[in-house]
Formats: C-alpha cells, structure tokens, sequence
C-alpha cells in the first residue's frame, strides 16, 4: 500500500501563463510513454519478475507516480490563468470543451491512455527490456519537451525528470545483469 | 508524492488454485470499473475541484490503488500454482500466450484498459456524481465477483472491498452536500 | 422500433458560419458525454433494469436521439459553406482529408466514439447513477460550449439542450426514489 | 426526431436457455458489422448526400435501430433464465463480472463498439459502396449466426434479418444507379 | 514472403517543405482508409478468398505498400526539414512532442491505426464489397487531399495514386464478376 | 517498393487440424509483440534513423511480413478442416461468427491490432531499444506458445521463428554499438 505525503519530490515552477507547453506536456501525463504508463508498467510486473529486482520495480514505479504528480502540477499552473480564448487559441479548445481546465489521461492530440502502451510477458529479460526501452523512449520525450519551451523554471523541472529517467534505466540494466549473473550461476551448480 | 509500505490493506487469502476466477478478478485490476479506473479518476481529478474536497479525492484515490494491491494479490495466488493447461482450460490460454502469468491492466475479456473508462469535467457536481457512479458500479462488480465463486477466504477479501466502495460512495455524496451548502452561502452574501 | 418523423426537437439556428464551434460541437455528436452516448447508454439498460422504470429509459433514450439529430444539424449549418481554406484555419484540415464536410461520430479531438465511454451494471442503482452522472456531465459540456461561442442563435439552441440534460437528471434521480421506496416496500413484507 | 412505437419490427422467438447464442449474437449487438454500426452510418452520412437519396438512409437508418432491438431482445430471451454457473460454461463468465445480464455493445469477443468500424467521406459514390459492403458484410455475420444454431425459432429471427439486408444491399446499389444517372444528365447540360 | 527493391514505385516530388500537408498526408499513412489499411486488408483475405482471385490481392496488397512508401516519402521530405517552431505552427507539436519527426501510423488527427478500420468475413462477395468500398474511400481521401495543396510536384504524386485507387477498384468489380460466372456455372452442373 | 515471391522463408507443417492452437498462434498474428507488429514497428523508423542502420531496418522489416505470412499459414492449416462445431469448442465461435475461417489482425483475445503497441521516437537509441525489446517479447512469446503444443511439426516452424528474434535481438544490440562509436567519434573531431 502507499502513504500519501503531501509534497512533490522535486519542485515546480513555471514562468508564464503557457497552455500550448501544457498541451504538450499531456503527452508525459497521459501518452504512450508517460509517467503514467511507467508507473503502471514497473508495479504491474512486480508479480512474476525475479525476487531479486521486485524493489527496485517498487522503488521506480512508486517514483514515477511522483513524477506523474509534478508533471500534473505543471499542466495546472501553466492553464490554471488562461482564458477559454487563449485554450482555443492554443488548439485546447476540444480539450475545454470536454473538461475544460481539468487534467485528463490523454497524449498530446487528445488520444486517451490505453494499457496497449505497455506490456508484461512474465520473461525477465523481455520485461526488463520493455523497461529500459520505456525509459529511453520517456527520456526522448523529455529532450522534445525542453525543445519546445523556452521558460527556464519548467526546462528546470523536465531537466530533473529527464535526468530520472537515463538514472532508471541504468538501474534497469543493472538489473539485466543481476539476472544474467544469477541465471549463470544456477546453471554452474 | 507516495511512500510505499511494504503491506496490504486487508490481508488477501485464497483456499485453493482458481485460475477460472483469476481471471473473472481482472475485472477489477484493468475493468471499466475497476481499482486502477478508480484511483486513476480520483487523483486526476484533485486540480480543479474545489479546495473542500481534495483531501477525499487524495485519500480515496491512494487508497484505491492499496485496492489495485489487494487484487493483483488475489491473481497471483489463485494462478501461482496453475499448469498452463489449467490456465487453457478456463480460457486463459490466450493471457498465457501473451503474458505467462504475469498480470496485465485487461479485463476479464482481455480486452486492455482505456482512460476512456472515466472522466474529469471541471464541473465539481459533475465529477462528483461520476465518482459516485464509479462507486456503485464497483459494489455491483464485488456482488458479481462474489457470486462467482465458493472460496471463502476469497470471499472474504471481495467482501471487504465491496464494503470500502459502499463507504467512499458516502464520503462522495456528503462533499456534493458540502458543495452545495459552499455554494448556497456564497450565494447569499 | 421507432418512427422517424421529419422534424427537429426544436430549431436549429446559427447566425454564421463558424466551422471552429462545429469543431466543439462534435464533442457532443461523437464525444463521451455527448447525445450518442447517452442515447446509447439507456436504450440498453432497458432489458435488465425493473419494469417501473423502463419507460422513462425509453423516453429520455428516444429523446437523445433527436437531440443527436439537432447537433449534427448545427455542425452541418456552421461547415456548410465553409472552404476548406476556413476548416485549416481553425484545424479541421484533418477531419476534411478524410471526411471532407461529412459528419463523423468522433469528439471535438477527432477521436471515434467508443463503447467505453459507457456502462450497464444489470444493479439498477449503479445504473441509474450512471444515468445521473452522464447527464450532469453533458451539462457541463453545454456549459462549456456555451462559454466558447457569442452566437445567440446557437447559444439558444445549446441552452435548450443543456436545460433538457437538467431535467433528465431530476427524472433519474427520481427513479432512485421509486425503486428506494419499491425496495423498502418489499423488505417489509 | 424519432417516436417509439412500442413493438418489435418482426417477432422475435426462441425455442430454449441458450446463453452461448446470446454470445454470438452479441456481433450484431455491437460487433463491427452489426446493426448498431449499421443505423450510425446511414444516419450520419444523410447531410452531406445528394437528396435523392437521404430518405433512403433515413428509412434504413432508422430500420436498422428495429433490427438492433431484435437483437437486444433475442439476446435477453437467451440468457433471461440462466444461471451465473450455465454462464460461465459457455464464456460469458467475464460479461457477468462486468455487466450482470445487462446487455453490452461489445461483440462476440468482449470488444465494446468503436466509430472506427464504420465510415462517411462526403463522397456520394464512396459512401453509398461504404453502404453496399455493410450490407454484405452483416448478411455474411446473418449466415455464420444461422449455422451455428438448430434452433428454428431464433433461425427464423435470423432469417428475416438476413433477408432485409440484401434488400438493403440491393436498394444501396439502385441508389449508385440514380447518382450516376443524375450525374451523367448534369454532365450533358 | 516479399523482397526488397530499393527504389520507390513511382517518383516522389515535393516544391517546398510544407509540414501542414504531411499532417494531412499522414490520413493515408495510418488512417483508416490509408495505404496501410488496404495493404493489410488484401493480403489478410488470400487464405479464405477463392483461388481464382487470390493473384489479384497478393498484387494489389503488395502494391499498397508500395504506396505506403510513396506516403512516408512524401510525409519526410515534407517535414524533413521544418523547425520545430514550424512543425508547432501547423499543429504538429504534438507529434513532435511524442515523436520528434519520426513518422507513426497515425491519422491526421493523430489517432494510432488499429484493424478495426478493416474487415475480413470468409464469404468472397462481402471480402470483394470490403475491398471495393475501400479503394472508393481511398480516392476520395486522395481527391481531399489534392484539394488541400497547390505544391504541383506533391498533386503529381497523389494523382498517381489516385489513379492506381481507381484501378485497383475496377480489378476488384472484375473478381465480383469472375466469382458471380463461377458460382452461376457450378450451379448449372 | 517490395516484391512478392510465392514462396515460404521456412516450410510450415502442422500434424493435424488444431484450431486451438491457432487460436493462441493469432497471438503472433494481431497481437501486441507479434509479426505484424514488427514488420510495421521496423519500416516506419526507417526515415529518422541514422543511415548505418537503415538497411537492417529494412532487412528485417522485411523478413517480419514473411513471418507475419508464416503465421498465416499455419493458423490457416490449423482450422481448415474444423468445423463451426469444433471452433465453438476451443473458444473461437465468436471469431467464427465474425470472420466464419478468414484470418483476422486481432491477438488472441480477439481484440483488433493497434499502433499504440509501437512506438517512433526519433531519436535512435530510444528506437533500437525499442526494437530490442520487441524481439525479446516477441520470443517470449514464441516460448510460451511453444510450450501449449506438442505438436512437433508445428514446434519447428515456431522454434525457427523465435531463434529469427534472437538473431535480430543481437543485430539490433549491434545497431546501437555502431551508433555509439559513431558518436563517440563525432564527439572527438
């Protein structure tokens, strides 16, 4: 089970007023390779891996909610002053329409989450694979983020989280080689 | 952000191999209805409703995924110990062939998890009622799920989250009257 | 079955043609709390819901049917004599590459309707607040859209509908007080 | 608008408890060449159409939402008296976690409808053979249906709607006729 | 099984960068009656087809994604050299934001391909309607399409497919009427 | 531009009629990692790749739809001689009462392929480990199919396939060692 505590693991600001980055940062929030998606992924695979990296698939899934967490926090600062004008202005007027300034699980075009995304197959190594390629895919799209704003308190911010990312996936092929170190000695004895 | 703790909510006990109600409980893991649905569209919805009623929406939406917890705990026990013929032979052959045993965020059908499930609207009386709504139509999967099986251990969990859901639908009614009293003495001055 | 009669509800007027709102618009001809939807959702939960209630099911199922009719007459009339210059400029170039002016049941995003967006319990009570919850989020919806346009010849078509939505609302609702009292009834003999 | 007339278009009979038909009947429920699908795509299509022929759509359209209260109606006689243990027996296990008896628009397989089956292009001529093919496509499902039955009550249900949708095949094929006709007369003028 | 010929089908020109046209473009490289859509559908329907049109869908089929080439090559050169400031200006930061530049089987409005657009039924005259309808649809996307551009180097190339389109159709009414011979001679004897 | 040849790349074999196991082999066929998944995953990243790795790109997405049509085959071989009877009994009526024997791209749940199962990011080494971790999952998901037959002709055509995945797991690994000493010497001049 999870204890909320009521603070963000790394803080958020943002400079501006700037709902066309909070429309691209839905593609973190609710798209294919998203914090959500990570988070969903890495718990959901705790069941069959290997005893030896369930904590470390905890440790990195129960981070990514907190990422979640951050990049919701910086979609709501960035739209929370905009009017309906500015939304349409910015192509979120489908959004407004639909939920006006509240947050929802889709990508960037509006395309809801689905778990298509992501994928358990019960084999280690394929898993930890899906993992590493998730975080390589999630650090490309923090480095597309940071592209397309020019507000340095938000670059701050997707820097942290894209930093996270290179960080979970050297944890993962750490993990890659604990297995295949493990898997070599059972088959010595 | 969350701390994880290493613990259930509720402890999870089955009597026996079931892979047949294994997957009748996905349902509840990757459903329309079900706890992932659940925590995923109370947490989402904390960034525009009103400052009275976040702390709910916190707390339910982090207990929930305790909840998604539980369940992939159910699955694992009742498949843990499953051939894969037994697992084809309750119409699980197709899961096998995909996943192993490994859980995936599908419903009893397979079919995967959509956020088009749920809904964030901006509107507090709007969201509430679809939280209300996602409650009972929680309890009426536990009443299903219920029926389904003999297993009284099982049943025993099952009964314990039916009941949760009887609750949070009580805490979410009461903040629609805590709105509407909000807005009713705003009006008046 | 059902008769078609050649008329509207009630009359549709736009006083210009405004491809950007029929653009908003189909949030409620193909989106998740729109006409479709709804009228989909009750016309199925009519052959497990009790008897008392069915009617009105298929009454307000009916009705959304015709306002289904009345949006899709709104989108034709703000596109119809736009170029397909005018639906680039306000990013319908994607809709017109593959539909060219026709109508299509996707939301104001582009994306095609799906049955998720909906629910039947076989439990009345999870039903019916399903019911209560759709139609307090089609409101919502009207809200929004009202909010995005100054067209009062649309605006009153809108306000017509939302004000139906209200008044489906308050029939659900009073179906929960007819099965409550039906239940409690039978309880005591 | 449509008005409901309470009776079935043909009536609707079955011989016996077959919750493993009702399943498959689901593919004409909410299958992507069933009646739903069949009633949203003439229904849309009939505002950009030449008017020759929309009182065409119109009558299928709206015959076809008759044909999907027939299917409604078969499904629920074939599972109306069945146990939770006769249907799990036949793979309906997974519906009932979900949806009790309560029927779905999902097909046979458990996957719920999406706009993505059907389609509208503005273009008379690509439209009207989008028409021909759904009319092919539901009468080939007619036939499958049929083979996988004895009982010659629902057969005789099936058959009927067989029939209509050659008729409706070849009504679609009289309207390309028109079209092309008119077209060749404007041609000449 | 196929082999690679490393030159494209027809030649691919494009007068200036344009990455608004390669968002339009992408409706027929992952929409729903784009060139991917009808690759799969024809070589999906050889195993159940009747021998003597199998020829006919295993070139056709081969040939579309001939076409799908041309598509990714015009959708490249595009774009290939567009900034992002550029790719935003046309609604395209939200494919940036997910995909860089890199292509995906998406529609113009960014929703990922899925096989529901397509159909394959076991009984060749419906197949043979499938495929008809869609090779209709596909010259009215491609009409759509030459319609949103005045680059006559680009037109050149869709005209060309366009033409294929129609081709590819008559081939189609050639096997309905092979089959309809075949099935009236077998009846004869 | 892709030509076809009328052959197999490896004989397919199966010892009896099986409809089962072509049930689970669609897993290979529409499912999440299989064939067609990465034929399509592979030629789509052609266009942003670094040139050094896009002739095994197409190489391989090349060799992927002559095993998307290996597949085919043996799904085909596998219920060609079955009756409605016998695919009722394996769980595949609902496929049958759709698509009667013709093949469909749905996995083995019968859920449709979508693109949301792969992914473009643009960026190379986010790609190639993409495409790693595809061919990981894709031979997990031949072992696991594997081991749900014992039909030995049909093992060999399925051990063939997982030890092509192998094979291109290892290219792909190379891929990214080309690309790093690439710009390991970029950096230094």
């Amino acid at each position: 089970m999870w204890i909320y505590e009521k603070k963000l693991q790394y803080p958020v600001r943002v400079s501006k007023c700037d709902p066309q980055m909070a429309k691209y940062l839905m593609e973190q929030y609710g798209g294919a390779d998203g914090e959500l998606a990570a988070a969903l992924r890495y718990l959901n695979q705790r069941y069959t891996i290997p005893e030896e990296v369930i904590g470390v698939l905890t440790d990195i899934g129960t981070e990514e909610f907190a990422h979640l967490e951050m990049i919701a926090t910086m979609i709501y600062k960035l739209t929370k002053d905009a009017t309906p004008e500015q939304l349409r202005a910015v192509g979120l007027g489908d959004h407004y329409a639909s939920h006006d300034k509240a947050l929802f699980y889709s990508n960037a075009s509006g395309v809801p989450w689905t778990a298509a995304y992501i994928q358990a197959k019960g084999d280690p190594m394929a898993d930890l694979y899906e993992d590493i390629a998730a975080e390589e895919k999630a650090r490309a799209t923090y480095q597309w983020l940071i592209d397309l704003t020019d507000d340095v308190d938000l670059q701050d911010g997707l820097k942290f989280l894209r930093e996270r990312e290179v960080i979970h996936s050297l944890r993962f092929r750490e993990c890659v080689e604990i297995l295949k170190a493990d898997m070599s000695t059972k088959k010595i004895f």
